[in-house]
């Protein structure tokens, strides 16, 4: 099983060579990692009932990322392999996302990065594995995911990828 | 009469202040007038009939944005009031745009900010104005407004912004 | 009487047009203003004393803008004319920048942004005004500007901009 | 043997837990790597005498990078391992690079980003690799490294980084 995040490129994702960054990427796999990990919380000033306030599977939406949680969420290491060069598009992406590994205090989040489909086919732009570590923003040590955070993620356990290039 | 461009935000347009960096908020408006003035070409390999591929009234998407293409717009002068920072926000936000001016080969566009509606409103974040040059990409020199540009936009002329602050 | 801030451009400063983007100068901007008015401060990490740290005249730094400081520096207002697109360009480029106006609890900020100087002249590429509000942040209202700031900032006061498009 | 590239943080590489973003960290390594690799055309409108245009080994710079040019550099796969984060500094963080694989038509440059030396020591803040293939942009195709490029590259090759996290 995998979330689908569609995420609307910008103008401005473009570099010089008017393709999508390689650093922008990395944006673009934050913002979906965001919109399907981390709880709508209305408390932010969000409606979480107003249209497209949630777009994906909020039953994965339950850390609170917000400055001030409990809970800072950082990215321990980033892998990513780039099969072809983004262009300008404006019809969104399809990231999907899905957990490659779910260990004590953190978790391997994997991607595929698709074009929006077209005759019944999208290209596959580039794919990527985070680790995420867990840590307890009051003492900055690494804490043990919890019964809540491992039982909306476990439906989501998948092979991790296997990159080409090594 | 006014476009309405719904843009969502994205979590690192934010800044150390957790508030929408004042240069990112201008990324913010051109990709509003990107969607609502750029012509939504296939030949890009954005399929126009894909769902969210035009997203705004594509009456006024008369502009050929693309590198390589006869016209570049440049954007010659900027004036915003930031009224209030904006957070984090899960639903788009709501950037409203009309002509406050249309020259001989610039026009003057017009924006307004506003948050998610919420019970009925919604909070007024930024006002802006941009003077846009249509600029001929072979002589690099000023070209005039032609007709159906014209005709395309007349319709979103409305008084330009009284900025409070001078 | 102006400060100099040498910015040196980042390749991921273009956008697609292989210029830099319109937003992006913003940033440029604003790091040139962080130099010249924050002051530079060992508890954040940073040695004042490493070479570098202190570009430009130390004399006008005296505003604490980490997050968490007592008091905020808000952009109320913005105005910018591009008088030409800037390539990129290796050698730093030239801020220079001064005070258009000290009120009661804003300042105005001027800038004039050139390229490097080349056989004893230099492009001007943009010139800007940002109106500064000093908020305080535990009320979240505008603050006095103090006698220190004052006595710090009024030697650079020097005309405002006169904008040539309006 | 190492090239050390000094980069200057700008606030804006900051997200809202105030430490430098994920994704902007790839940017400072891209902008090591464009001072290290490309060469320094004054065609560009970069006077190569100028101060600072050159700050690390031209050597290397053998690399023409500009849009247009007859070899395109991407990046085709990327690994990076976060040790601690980056808080705002102002002196310039120094980035090292080495070249871990020299291959027919593709290289893997090696990265280390320390902070600025303070009392005789740097905090190590992150390790990665990137593997570039040099296409003929014409062709689209890869091309194979020439001997001017290998000679220049050759003496910068050391073992490339083994990380501790797979």
């Amino acid at each position: 099983m995998r979330l689908h995040v569609p995420i609307r490129l910008r103008w401005s994702d473009l570099d010089a060579y008017a393709h999508v960054n390689n650093a922008e990427m990395l944006r673009l796999l934050e913002e979906a990692r965001i919109q399907a990990f981390w709880v709508n919380d209305e408390a932010d000033g969000t409606d979480a009932g107003a249209p497209g306030a949630h777009p994906v599977g909020a039953s994965t939406a339950v850390l609170d990322g917000r400055p001030g949680a409990a809970t800072l969420t950082l990215i321990a290491r980033l892998e990513i392999e780039y099969l072809a060069p983004i262009p300008y598009l404006r019809a969104p992406i399809d990231i999907q996302l899905w957990i490659g590994k779910l260990g004590g205090a953190s978790l391997d989040v994997c991607y595929e990065v698709y074009g929006p489909t077209e005759n019944g086919s999208a290209t596959l732009y580039a794919r990527a594995t985070t680790t995420i570590v867990l840590v307890d923003a009051a003492t900055e040590r690494p804490r043990k995911i919890n019964e809540l955070e491992r039982a909306a993620w476990t439906p989501y356990l998948e092979p991790t990828i296997a990159f080409t290039r090594k």
